[in-house]
């Protein structure tokens, strides 16, 4: 028998945050630094407008017609990811970035580990936009 | 021997179209509404200007170098789904949306069945965006 | 002497909200609606994810930075605006859409007249976007 | 005789860097910071993806059918303008905003400022996107 | 007595069309045309998804709560411009552009003059996006 | 043990290129032409402002936090793609598409094809924008 369970439903919501970032490892000359990340190694860092796509999947609610509520995600993102990301310099008011430089991938990397629990349907994954012009997706370690 | 056949491309075309609905089940209480829906549940409806996305894959015909033809997709397109879709509620016009809450979720799942037929490709999937910050996509009943 | 109050700056904000609308005029055949209105005199109406761009004048206030607080903005748009239009059947919601036809011109002069009198600024005019293909400015009455 | 040079062209160029900036006036407590400038006045910065539309008017020059050469545009507007601001921390590379809170409204005045003097065209005005919702426009002192 | 008549709204809608071009004016030598056009100049031309945006003015019709009917300008536009500009080589195929340099510019001029006799609303001006980064508006001969 | 390598980032970079194409096969009658490729296969081209989504992934390099340099694949595709598509005629000044109907299905192709020795990481995939409206993914040849 075929349950409606089967239908591969994905729901993307998309939330944006302004941050500043630099991209420099200390292990590395500043030469080296410079040369991998060019001017985004400058010295007192800049920032974007990043957007964040979450990507929730799982069976439909036939009461309600919704794989998970919009609201219920808000609020999660809003607690586990937007509050501390929001409006802050990632090198320094965010720990994990003590240790791993803040580039778009290793941001999409912490987004979705601070996502993954949401209880009420599966982290499909995350996208993060940078910028217009560059993006990184994450949908989590498949292989091991 | 390889066959161009086994090139995999997806073809992508967008359509739009406005409409109204309600997020309402009769067979719960106006207080479950109101917390499962919240504003989206107000009694005389409210809209949107949704964006369709249909994709479609299939061997690539080396004569024309196209997988279908856009303009017999805009035709079967306009005639199953959007005479139907546009500028319509929803709720009243659409005999499948009496029964299920006319849900991005459910209104990406409708146009997929309208659209599997289209005779000269495979259809992928279709995404369905409510607005700028929401969207769905569905690709079919993948499981059994 | 020059007074920097004579800065001429412009400050654009954007908002947005999602309603359903009905064109058409009680005082016309249905032939004359239908042909003025096309399938926007549908009977059920339908939506549209309007966007709002409110633009203010003012002298800049050099202690600040800044011509007026969006913060304060935001909160008088909500208030005068948002909390009637959003998730809203205009046509039966707002009494002034019993009487006059809620076209994007007339949405345009309503929302400007709700914002005139924002404490802080002079409102330099409203832009109502119905869909990305069109809109409608109003800078208020200019001439009498 | 009716001269070309009366007809009114306004040809507008977009330019986009990424910076940070903290909004905060020494001269204030920092409960009146924390009032005007909500989370803007974190004390690391934050950023945003910022956007510069360049707006010239002129005669039409018949023989090249264009007003100015984008070519020359461009490199007057990296060399006085993208090179101080891009991937920078505003409040502290940029010695005007030592002394000015780098609000969007005094950004776009210091970018105007620096661009008033391309040779090959008026300077009509420049409008300085913040992020989607928020944007500033500024055409020069027009009272005195 | 105030008449309605003065309301100030401008009413813009949007169209796109797609075409090629060539920046080349033969009474240049190719070391000029070259400097001036750069790759815009090669010699088999290149093309564009052009936008224009028409914005019209005038009286608000009260009992249609309109400017003019936007069925009626799409089928002027359509006649007037799109047939002749859309899916066209504008230098071999416009006749107009045999003897002027289809700039941008050019084409915003010529665009307004085939759209200023629109019979129901003032032409207030026509702005013509060649990229979403360069753009051209005109609004007539103001001066004589 | 799990090594990071097998973190699942994929990573896009966003490039434009403005060129003219016309869709024509000389082996079909004029007829036949017109009524698969319609106005797309008028005489003399049009062309298009078209937009190319390079998808990388590959292993995180943890020193660096990123997959690949965006600098070097910038070169890399300016170099092989942009250098000759941005500015030209397709059908003309590209052999490939004296064969090949320049479609965006072999463009993408040919994009591709062009692209997946970048010897940074793994070529995903190459989306193409022909217009806001249509666009074609492609992923390479996965059967065999």
């Amino acid at each position: 028998m075929k349950s409606s369970n089967q239908l591969k439903l994905v729901l993307t919501r998309r939330y944006r945050f302004a941050a500043s970032h630099r991209l420099h490892n200390a292990r590395f000359s500043e030469e080296e630094n410079s040369r991998i990340y060019g001017k985004c190694s400058n010295p007192y860092g800049h920032g974007h407008n990043y957007v964040i796509e979450v990507s929730l999947s799982g069976p439909l609610d036939h009461a309600t017609g919704m794989i998970a509520n919009l609201a219920d995600l808000d609020r999660f993102v809003e607690r586990e990811v937007l509050e501390d990301f929001d409006h802050r310099y990632l090198n320094k008011e965010l720990p994990v970035f003590h240790e791993r430089v803040p580039t778009s991938e290793n941001l999409c990397i912490e987004i979705y580990s601070r996502l993954k629990s949401f209880p009420s349907a599966k982290l499909e994954g995350i996208r993060l936009e940078e910028t217009g012009l560059n993006s990184v997706e994450y949908s989590g370690d498949k292989g091991v």
